[in-house]
């Protein structure tokens, strides 16, 4: 089943703060509850959380209840924002919402002033058919990726990921996660080395909940560990997903990302970075530009809802960090395998998905 | 008050898996009891675990009745083998043990077959007295090597540090954490990154604690976001103590920090590791001869007492990192700060206190 999908008129979401005691759906049926959603992390993962957007739109036009197209359209330009508000970092969210505002905009946008009901409801149901085409082809385009990165792996292979990149954090199977699946239907054998991914402990609640499902071998380790093992030649290759990539190719992703990196380097192993080509941001030069989402001290004070520090300690929480390019080895997307120099491969990767969005200034299409 | 100390016949212990909620004592009267605390983490930190044991030689000592030098004497060294048993890490341990050992072999060895009431005795005290001297240099050797190496902080510093090497983690005042009290008594400003330490969180729980108490300004991160503040510069150093430390200068400490090594190489900043020479095992000639303890599963599958990962995860707990000595800037002990080549400024270091175990091959002395 797929992680975002709209049902009867609700978006559905597998719970991902129950996990991986409790499987539950979660169903969001307004703007306010799938916004709280996205910010509390119930769903999370760029891709998902793109893919939770554009169903967020869909919601977020049912706010409007008359039927003229200007006023719906600000109407909807305002619920892009709340959105987009979100969470900062991951570039997918406002490139999933701009998608819908631009596909909606030309229905709406060129209709004379008054009362258009076939135009407000031909609007209402794209926002559907964007999403829900949205949805199947980030499906679509993590198989492509796996694919394409299933060969970067040896056929014996120790492979280290950080965070969730698997079916929870896209509409299904996964980016880095997908790579590695995808290396395994290609018959060959890896094992999987999980950094448990404080604080939110994404890889110790969900990546390991996915690869028991699959029954893919495991280790799941403590963050501080990876070094430990990536010096002893116990680990082969390090792939990660990403929250956005920089036309530079720097890439912003979860807390932890780029000690990885500087690890894979000093031990001469690869560091690969698995993400479609929604995630990169060609409206930003180089990593210093993407905001860092900064979230509560609380989930540094308090695990599992337990405390573990004093009451009164400062704590920091920055969500993400930003590894330079020049620690990545390839990235990895629905297009191929791209290598330095990134504004060049890159540039070209977005412009083979998208030829709008690859070859003219993006700040209007993309700007979150 | 001291983490350590024995009072009316018992060991008294800072239990340090209270902490921070319950401030609270344990005591322990037997050998069983002592060597429990050590192994289940109720005192931690290779220093103290050092006193510690030390004082189970005393308990240890009861479970002989007679009045024979040589069974008793026997019965001592069966005792010092369950002590080194508990934690095969950190080499005080040992060191410690074997000083007892030593200092009753000078009385109990000489001695004729047969009851000999008095010597026994004077063994027993002996014991005592080892033990008290013992905790009574530490502290005098924690201020000593904090003072040393307070010269290596800047007037306005940021520092990191990882696990805790405060007055828990020794008899009192601290190694790593020694240094930066020394510090700021010396009036400079200092305020500390606190690595949280899973996956027992010994920075999260203990070393917030310590520096709350002393009123030190500080910041507690996860252990992946080390790299994000060091690669934005706002760290100037990293000082963290030590397990154990090989003849060439490798140094084994709690798991996460050679990560922090690499790091600091790759953003050229100091990576300084502080710890008394009673750390340093001349027997051991590099890190790839340290054993590392592996512990259980559980405490990387539960955070305070919550399962936090799918039931049947398997993971690893190796305890301790190896870093090798090319990564570290500086040794500092309470004889003063040594620079690389290891081999030659460890031996000084070593034989200015102790003369005898600088001088000798040490395979019979300290061995674990």
């Amino acid at each position: 089943m797929r992680t975002v999908d709209l049902q009867t008129g609700a978006v559905q979401l597998i719970d991902q703060t129950a996990l991986p005691d409790v499987f539950q759906l979660v169903e969001c049926r307004s703007l306010d509850e799938i916004a709280d959603a996205i910010r509390t992390m119930k769903v999370r993962g760029a891709p998902a959380i793109g893919a939770a957007a554009a169903f967020g739109m869909v919601l977020g036009a049912r706010g409007y209840l008359g039927n003229e197209p200007h006023p719906f359209l600000e109407h909807l330009e305002e619920v892009a924002e709340v959105l987009k508000a979100t969470r900062p970092t991951a570039v997918n969210l406002a490139w999933a919402v701009n998608r819908s505002l631009t596909a909606v905009r030309e229905i709406l946008a060129p209709a004379p002033e008054g009362e258009h009901i076939d135009i407000v409801r031909q609007a209402r149901a794209m926002l559907v058919t964007v999403a829900r085409d949205l949805c199947d082809a980030d499906v679509a385009d993590n198989h492509k990726l796996g694919a394409h990165g299933a060969a970067l792996i040896p056929e014996q292979a120790n492979v280290l990921t950080h965070c969730n990149t698997g079916s929870l954090a896209t509409v299904e199977y996964g980016t880095a996660l997908g790579v590695i699946r995808s290396a395994i239907g290609a018959g060959k054998r890896v094992h999987v080395y999980v950094d448990e991914t404080r604080p939110f402990l994404q890889g110790a609640r969900l990546t390991t909940w996915e690869l028991q499902e699959d029954g893919i071998p495991f280790t799941l380790i403590t963050d501080g560990m990876a070094g430990h093992f990536i010096s002893r030649g116990e680990v082969d290759l390090v792939i990660v997903g990403a929250d956005r990539i920089a036309a530079n190719g720097d890439v912003a992703n979860k807390i932890g990302t780029y000690t990885l990196a500087v690890l894979c380097k000093e031990n001469g192993i690869p560091f690969y970075v698995a993400a479609p080509t929604s995630t990169i941001d060609l409206t930003v030069a180089t990593g210093a530009d993407i905001p860092i989402e900064q979230r509560s001290q609380r989930e540094i004070t308090h695990v599992a809802g337990v405390r573990v520090a004093p009451i009164g300690t400062q704590a920091a929480h920055p969500a993400f960090d930003v590894t330079a390019a020049r620690y990545v080895t390839a990235i990895i997307t629905e297009q191929g395998v791209h290598r330095a120099p990134y504004d060049a491969s890159l540039r070209a990767a977005v412009a083979a998905a998208d030829p709008l969005r690859g070859a003219v200034p993006e700040a209007e299409r993309v700007r979150s």
